[in-house]
């Protein structure tokens, strides 16, 4: 997606240990104009897929999947890192390593809101190694749904998530896909748009 | 805001301790259509205000946040509860006390996304006691910035948070406020719609 691959280069930092910063417009301040194109693109690549529901986890990931949803006009669904009074005692619960936070969390969704008649579409902000999806997967597995593909705004493609994803047959769309990244220099591999 | 409230007595459960769960449509599982309508709302009644950003804290506020701010055509920020590595260093930091949770939690925004030329509208999901409120107004004084108001989507009038806000001037807009509410009975302030 050209005005987001635009916008990372003008305003995306990089950070020591691969970390891309883009909490100016993505992630913390949120361009809501760019934010609500990135959802209907994401929509446009599944509108045929029969998605019942976008699942993704709190936090960073929520303003794209509700963009998405929006787009969609289906609800949206976000996986919490840790119990909450208020949350129904019935959940369905996998581990996640963060790299970002250098820690595992507890993701849980109430089973009320996913069953077996559920199409799920997983929408993240970025996908690295993969742990989220494949911590969102494990959930609607577990909730009998089917997971329809997996979106993320910014994949690191030289990172493994997005091969080890596409490998296991699911549709992966991603809007940028970085294909290198240094202090000078930042690249994107051609998605032929 | 009628459709709120009506979708608040189809769909809330009434908790021991006065927690009201609305899990079904407002936050993690998220009906975008009816979050979308009260973003618009919020925004019409703030959209003479030169409103430059929405201001909420991470997590449940996050949707409608977005929703607001995409009404208004202006970009969202959302406090973060916890450092993280992709943090500016240059922070504005404040303490809230969640009773959900009972503890209390540093909430921080990098100081580069709010200054003295922002005219900001808080956004959240709930106000009780009107702790998160309060943190973000000091946020806000903090980077010398100024509150147009603040929008909830539900408010506890029978807690003191609203009035607090009120009372010191601050234009505060509530889709719901409820009156009282129990096991079996919830009432809503009549707010003239």
């Amino acid at each position: 997606m050209r005005i987001l691959e635009e916008r990372i280069l003008s305003e995306g930092q990089v950070y020591p240990g691969g970390v891309l910063k883009v909490g100016s417009f993505l992630n913390q301040q949120i361009d809501t104009g760019l934010m609500t194109e990135m959802g209907k693109t994401i929509a446009e690549k599944f509108k045929d897929d029969g998605i019942t529901k976008i699942l993704t986890i709190e936090t960073s990931g929520i303003a794209l999947a509700f963009a998405t949803a929006q787009a969609l006009g289906v609800p949206m669904i976000f996986g919490k890192k840790h119990k909450s009074n208020n949350l129904d005692p019935v959940l369905v619960t996998t581990k996640v390593f963060s790299y970002t936070h250098q820690q595992t969390y507890d993701v849980v969704v109430s089973r009320e809101y996913i069953d077996s008649s559920d199409v799920i579409l997983i929408v993240d902000d970025f996908l690295a190694k993969g742990n989220a999806i494949m911590g969102l997967l494990e959930i609607i597995e577990t909730a009998d749904a089917t997971c329809a593909g997996a979106a993320v705004a910014i994949e690191k493609g030289f990172q493994n998530g997005g091969q080890k994803i596409r490998d296991m047959g699911i549709k992966l769309v991603s809007l940028a896909i970085i294909d290198s990244m240094s202090d000078d220099s930042l690249t994107f591999v051609d998605q032929g748009e």
